[in-house]
């Protein structure tokens, strides 16, 4: 079973203080490009992977998706999903991606925002997306990118002419990586790019779009901090169809 | 036109004693890696665009290739490549990736070792070599990464805790990087590996195997070196199919 660190009480007074649990969508800077990776939503059958507080599944539904199954490992995060993001065609339930199992060809959309590193076996979980989605499906996701990642001590290092890099070390070196984030310890798995890329394919995904997220001149100039994502890039959104 | 670096006499001197420059394809230790995604090559038609001293085109006339044509910016690379590298299936030529024009649907795979990060206008090639290639036809190349390319001070650092790092920075910064490799300046061009990606998808390629390069571990106790692409990896394999 995966780590279910977002059922720690630390570690979820910390998450819920980030301006993507307070403010939603409209708090991650990320959202605009992930958003135009969308099929059109209207009617359709969607699975939501690591719907942590509902924002995604409330969403979709108020564009019209058919249905929206919501599927989180933390009970913290599915209480207040259910109290704060209910909708009609949205079902919160719990599950742990590590050992999801999802009916044949019953999807035409999965999402999964900043879940699947937290998950060991990422190809079974592509398998087992792959098998849910209905054929012309698609798979968009979020997930952090290798570079913010490798890092055995991953924080910003002094350049000798000024300015400053993040480090990068150990990046052909998969598995778990343990950082303290909100809680001490947290687990995650470092993947190369290559290897989510290449396990898609695969598992018979077809790589429509690799964007290694950053900023737009006006996001930068709305807030200065995201400079850190043009040094370094701390997520990639990929969308692969079936 | 793109910079010609190999025919400063300065460069090419220095570029004559690497290991991949006097001992060929087995002097690269990414070779079998990129020879594990070639399609069978008896009876193809080849294009090796960036051709260097003809390692490749001569191994792959050896493999029983239809045809290799050989193409090269660098007069001092085909003067040595015609010299050494002859072959009656191989013709070698001077081409200029970033003004490149092929007959249309002529060609069974392309290949590309080290070029592409010459080019300036990527689009452009990628276009190129898609039309160039028969239905079925494949795309094969290895580029600098964008990581080891990214930073502006692309030198190891110290790690606070021991240890050492590879600097990123500036990564969604793309366009010109110069560096200083046998020769001052010498020009390459950074994109990430999300906008080389999208650009042959764009351009009508599937995407069929992405390799961030590391040694084996036999390779690395033959050559303690390589080390270093584990750390970052210095280049990406990329097989593309049309």
């Amino acid at each position: 079973m995966a780590q279910n660190i977002y059922d720690r009480e630390d570690f979820f007074a910390g998450y819920s203080t980030l301006p993507r649990s307070v403010k939603g969508l409209a708090g991650a800077p990320e959202w605009p490009a992930v958003r135009a990776l969308l099929p059109p939503l209207r009617g359709r059958r969607i699975v939501d992977l690591g719907c942590g507080f509902g924002w995604f599944a409330r969403f979709a539904a108020e564009e019209g998706a058919a249905s929206v199954l919501a599927l989180d490992l933390s009970e913290n995060m599915l209480a207040r999903a259910r109290r704060e993001s209910a909708h009609p065609a949205v079902t919160y339930d719990a599950a742990d991606l590590d050992t999801l199992e999802l009916p044949a060809a019953s999807f035409d959309l999965a999402h999964g925002a900043l879940a699947f590193h937290y998950v060991a076996d990422f190809a079974r979980l592509a398998g087992v997306v792959h098998r849910a989605l209905a054929p012309g499906g698609a798979l968009l996701f979020t997930v952090e990118h290798p570079i913010y990642m490798a890092s055995r001590q991953p924080r910003w290092l002094a350049l000798p002419d000024g300015g400053r890099a993040w480090p990068v070390d150990h990046y052909s070196v998969e598995g778990e990586r343990r950082t303290d984030w909100f809680a001490r310890g947290v687990l995650k798995y470092h993947r190369t790019l290559g290897t989510t890329l290449n396990t898609l394919i695969a598992a018979g995904f077809a790589i429509r779009h690799v964007n290694e997220w950053s900023p737009t001149p006006e996001q930068l100039a709305d807030e200065p901090a995201l400079a850190d994502e043009i040094d370094r890039p701390m997520m990639v959104i990929i969308r692969a169809d079936r």
